[in-house]
């Protein structure tokens, strides 16, 4: 028997649209269950308390509705259940019900109450455009690899990139702190590669470094690559946790753009009946970490994301969110220069083109390749 | 062009056992596929350094072998590519390949070379049971809830578990820092609960508060929560990251027992063509990432996971890992006191009975259905 408490609540609550397989009548059980797992955890026949039962529990907020094969259920929750810190709005969003198959999270509804307790991206699409001078017009991105290669190299590398016009050359996701290339002496080499590429070519060129470090040292390395002189951070919220990226992207004696990668977490959106959304994963998600760029494989590589999924992913990159910055989407993934056109079609400008292996072929240098990307780019077909 | 380097590597190589979908011929290509998008990301025919192939490249380590109606590939890397750091251990393992449908993780095989610069869990099975002085027998743990009763309600519960015989009294993984119970109020009082219980018992059971907080703050509420007395830690590492537990675990300035929760992270192991096994999810990765208790959601209860599964998860908790410790698997989620004496049947003396909810219900003490717990599951059938 549990007594009587006055809750602390504004009455504010945020909503996460369910996807739910099954018959009808299993889906509206389903959303039931999904307003006590996800809050008390408790039979709710042993919850006494008015107050718990109407402000803690989650919501059904409509009648369940049929879409596709399965039941869209909009179920909302109090701003105040999250502790206004991340891990904890994740684990309302998703925690234990993560371990039901059938129940996928579609989108979120983030009201502003709720919103502004997260910075969100600190630059945005428009404050990138205004770093790289860069109004109008797609980004590139590409990548040091492979991995093996020493730091001199990727960092000559780094060099060609800036050269042929890469806004952003990140490090290989995997470069973290191998004997091959070791972390402190990659990321000098490379902050200078990048920086005399713009005094060459005025422009305004940025390396990424990954960082892909342990516990309490992720933070450190992240400052001390600021220090180095570091333009934009790589960090993959699946290797090293959703809240730590965001973490960093709010720590003002960091300060840089970060790019999110997509690293270990595709298995939250390859089930059509569990997990999340394309758009609420690598779309809202990465916007209330800090995520500036979301990379996620294109369509037409070597992974399976389709055009429809790519699209969702982009639209939710921008869609408005409560104040929450827009952001660029970044596809890639075994792109190389035939699909360049096809990418042109479906992003159009607010895109930041992400190519990696493709600007190592022979015939010409890697800022030669880099800038025929470009030319690619803008003018939206091969040649 | 890829010129030559001369890397530094010591011939040591890890071995991850991956399940494949598809026609024979697709797993083969899918096999090498994994070998390169695991490791050097990098089109393959770029790459003229025979150096990187040889020993960056991961390796088919024999023919493909039809399994159930997949197919298993045994891959392996050198132990160097991983950094010898958690979060790109995870990302050799199944970073970029998460994104493509069809490629489970079915075990991992990690020799010492790489184990010992793991420390895995703090305390293992043999340090708990010392802890608890229970050389035998099951360990009992449960979890102050609902969300939305306050502090003191929740360690007047924590008393009552403890006065029963529980040994671990947890915080509902969803008690964050609500304006409910907030953290720093809730911890010392629930800390002097379970010592007065212990002082009239006798006994030696532990309150363990869920750390779930935000970014650099995490490591600081772990160190204050020991500091005050919390005599274990509860971690979700899908919420928190899994670098993050086992950054807390190795801590020697917190060194307390770890429950691992799997919020979040149960879309990896639904899906029976991506993710993870059972095993190598709750057993392999939560002792590699320091975790002394594996919770996950029994058979039978308000989950899915089917008993094959549980089992599986229990013996990858005990199964030899080239040093690092064995754990307590905790099957929990909905049980009742019907369900366990089917738990006693599957998994012996050697597991934590996590029994929430059903001590709760009313007719008799929060204490008395404590004991009633234990008397059930040490006499293995219900009355």
């Amino acid at each position: 028997m549990i007594p009587h408490t006055t809750l602390d609540v504004s009455g504010d609550r945020f909503t996460v649209i369910y996807r739910i397989a099954g018959s009808r009548e299993d889906a509206v059980a389903r959303a039931q269950h999904i307003c006590i797992e996800q809050t008390v955890e408790f039979p709710a026949r042993y919850v006494h308390d008015d107050d718990i039962r109407k402000h803690v529990f989650g919501r059904v907020e409509s009648q369940i509705v049929a879409v596709e094969d399965s039941w869209e259920a909009r179920i909302s929750y109090a701003v105040e259940v999250t502790g206004f810190q991340l891990p904890q709005l994740l684990n309302v969003i998703f925690g234990n019900i993560s371990l039901v198959p059938g129940v996928r999270v579609r989108s979120l509804e983030i009201p502003e109450s709720l919103a502004r307790h997260f910075r969100g991206p600190r630059f945005g699409r428009t404050g990138l455009r205004k770093l790289f001078n860069a109004p109008k017009g797609p980004l590139y991105c590409s990548a040091l690899k492979p991995m093996g290669l020493p730091a001199g190299e990727l960092a000559e590398q780094a060099y060609q990139f800036a050269l042929g016009g890469i806004h952003i050359i990140k490090d290989d996701h995997g470069l973290g702190n191998q004997p091959f290339a070791p972390f402190r002496e990659r990321v000098p080499l490379c902050v200078q590669a990048v920086e005399r590429a713009n005094r060459e070519t005025g422009g305004s060129a940025r390396y990424a470094p990954s960082i892909n470090s342990c516990g309490e040292q992720f933070f450190e390395d992240a400052r001390w690559a600021k220090a180095e002189g570091a333009g934009a951070l790589l960090v993959a919220p699946g290797l090293v946790g959703w809240d730590i990226m965001r973490a960093i992207a709010d720590d003002d004696s960091v300060g840089r753009p970060i790019l999110c990668h997509p690293a270990f977490v595709g298995a939250m959106s390859s089930s059509v009946t569990s997990g999340f959304s394309h758009g609420a994963l690598y779309g809202q998600l990465v916007r209330l970490a800090g995520g500036d760029v979301s990379i996620y494989p294109n369509f037409g590589g070597r992974f399976s994301f389709t055009i429809e999924q790519c699209r969702e992913i982009a639209a939710a990159c921008r869609a408005p969110m409560s104040g929450i910055k827009t952001i660029f989407p970044a596809p890639g993934g075994g792109m190389d220069f035939d699909n360049v056109p096809e990418m042109a079609e479906a992003y159009g400008d607010e895109v930041m083109y992400l190519i990696g292996g493709a600007l190592h072929q022979g015939g010409a240098t890697v800022a030669e390749n880099s800038r025929r990307l470009r030319a690619i780019a803008e003018r939206g077909r091969l040649e």
